[in-house]
């Protein structure tokens, strides 16, 4: 295992002391137990709805590297590939509770599920309102018929975006959650993965992708996706990827705006992020669709696997108005 | 070779594509012979002088990624992990002059050097006024009785972006030259590799770390470190490369205020970077030093490789006023 890290069994905790020497100017942290980061707030700006996430460690940036103006206020971290457990999702929800409500926007997967539902009952029984969104954008995670047990990837990074434009902006819970909930019905993403990766504490990876192979609809963890198959160019990787975005956004998505994001999964090259966005973005304007914006790095990880994720959300005007709204990702690099 | 690519020996172009259709509204590009990407310009912004870069492909977002404003102007673009031609530069001085002069800003390698130099005899021939600066802050390149001949790695980074604050606020060609030339000689780098890179087009590594070792003070291409050593911990990896940087600096260093870089070199997690932040910044702090400002993400990379750079730059009251003055790299990514 050639990896970066101290004990195995600590990454977490390691990683997070790094994280607050380089941010602790824009953070305040809880990182002992329960593991929360709170976006600092200035004392005079206006009370808003708060944005809350969290899950698993093991794909930075996200979450905790979305803190940020107009967009997450409290972050609850879990262990690497495991759900925060409620306690910390409570005090994600105490800390960005500013008396207008709170919503929690997070990957739906059945350990976050559970204990977002918990701590929601404890936020209650304190007399907050929070009211959740489950990203569910890895159309490989479940068929169209069961989208409501699909996965979130990285497809939940423009669902806080959006989100987090109307909390800036002033809006009420229920509008932050209609909008994030659109965001989310209009996202679908798909994955590949050229390479497994390895939980530091395990010591090596859980599953496989032999050399020369890649796996088409891989899960963010791992989970198994929809075939694999001898590794192909650039292109037909690509052209497969639309496709299968294309057949599950259906008719309703004929001569669409779209906005693109490719997401490196931990080890991939930008360079090969770039030269996957050629063929995405043509393959999506041969077939009458329009690319409003798109957006190449890395978004949401695996830890070190190699591979990328293609996401598409399907715009309209009030989308493309919350897009553009500033916002500062703390833990996308900048100058 | 587990890569997102169609012909290997079509990288380049595959990538710049790829660029033009995330940036396009950002960019204007000569990509056929010379490869030449210019940021575009507003009509009305007042002439000032213009900052160019450029080098081999393979490191990106370096170089063309840190066109954008308060930054660069004009990136000639080469082959992979080879430098542009004297034309591509010449190209690139050529866009970025407004009649205010052109700094070139570039790493210190023989190549760069000489077409940069060719593309110098001929812009002057056109009359225009071109200065260099060479980064060389690879520490591990060259003996400190030999700085001259160090290379540049991550480190041009911050050159760029105190050299382009000059220039934003309407600095001469000699005051953003000397901010370069300062910036530069107080910038010091090492980098660590733990896995080798590969040229798309060559198919297979030309160098090897073995498992379980790790190569300190490595190049951005895979250049000889200083020693080839067993895997350590991530602690003492970082105390490491923390002294050698603090003993190249030497005593002018002491009590000094630094901004920290941690790049990573392609296939590093960016968990492991915010982990290895910990213990370099603890290191410069137990030394008595003081930590200004951190960076950490893939600022400069080395196709595939698994590793990390670590720069130091030495600051001193207007360093720090240039580092905080706004700028916006369109290679890194952002909401």
């Amino acid at each position: 295992m050639q990896r970066l890290i101290n004990d195995p069994d600590n990454v977490v905790d390691d990683m997070l002391r790094g994280f607050l020497h380089v941010h602790g100017d824009r953070v305040q942290a809880s990182i002992a137990n329960p593991r929360v980061i709170f976006g600092k707030r200035g004392a005079d700006e206006p009370a808003r709805v708060g944005l809350v996430s969290g899950g698993g460690s093991g794909h930075e940036p996200a979450f905790l590297g979305y803190l940020g103006e107009g967009l997450l206020d409290a972050v609850a971290v879990g262990e690497v590939f495991s759900s925060p457990g409620p306690t910390a999702f409570l005090e994600a929800i105490r800390g960005a509770d500013r008396g207008n409500g709170v919503a929690c926007l997070f990957g739906n997967y059945a350990g976050d599920s559970m204990n977002v539902q918990m701590a929601i009952r404890l936020a209650e029984d304190e007399g907050r309102r929070v009211a959740i969104v489950k990203a569910r954008d890895d159309i490989a995670s479940a068929p169209k018929n069961a989208a409501e047990k699909r996965h979130g990837i990285a497809g939940g990074v423009l669902m806080w975006k959006t989100a987090g434009a109307v909390a800036a902006r002033g809006g009420t819970l229920d509008e932050v959650i209609a909008v994030a909930e659109h965001t989310a019905q209009h996202t679908r993403s798909v994955c590949v993965g050229l390479s497994p990766c390895t939980i530091p504490a395990v010591g090596k990876p859980n599953f496989t992708i032999d050399a020369g192979h890649y796996e088409f609809g891989i899960g963010h963890h791992g989970e198994a996706g929809q075939y694999v198959a001898p590794l192909e160019s650039a292109q037909k990787i690509a052209d497969a990827m639309v496709a299968a975005l294309l057949e599950d956004f259906g008719p309703q998505a004929a001569g669409a705006e779209f906005a693109v994001m490719i997401s490196g999964l931990g080890a991939t090259p930008l360079m090969e992020q770039y030269l996957m966005a050629a063929p995405v973005i043509e393959a999506l304007q041969r077939q009458g669709h329009t690319v409003w914006r798109s957006y190449t790095g890395d978004y949401v990880t695996s830890l070190d696997m190699n591979g990328l994720c293609l996401t598409l959300l399907q715009l309209d005007d009030n989308l493309k108005s919350l897009l553009s709204f500033p916002a500062s990702a703390l833990g996308l690099a900048s100058l």
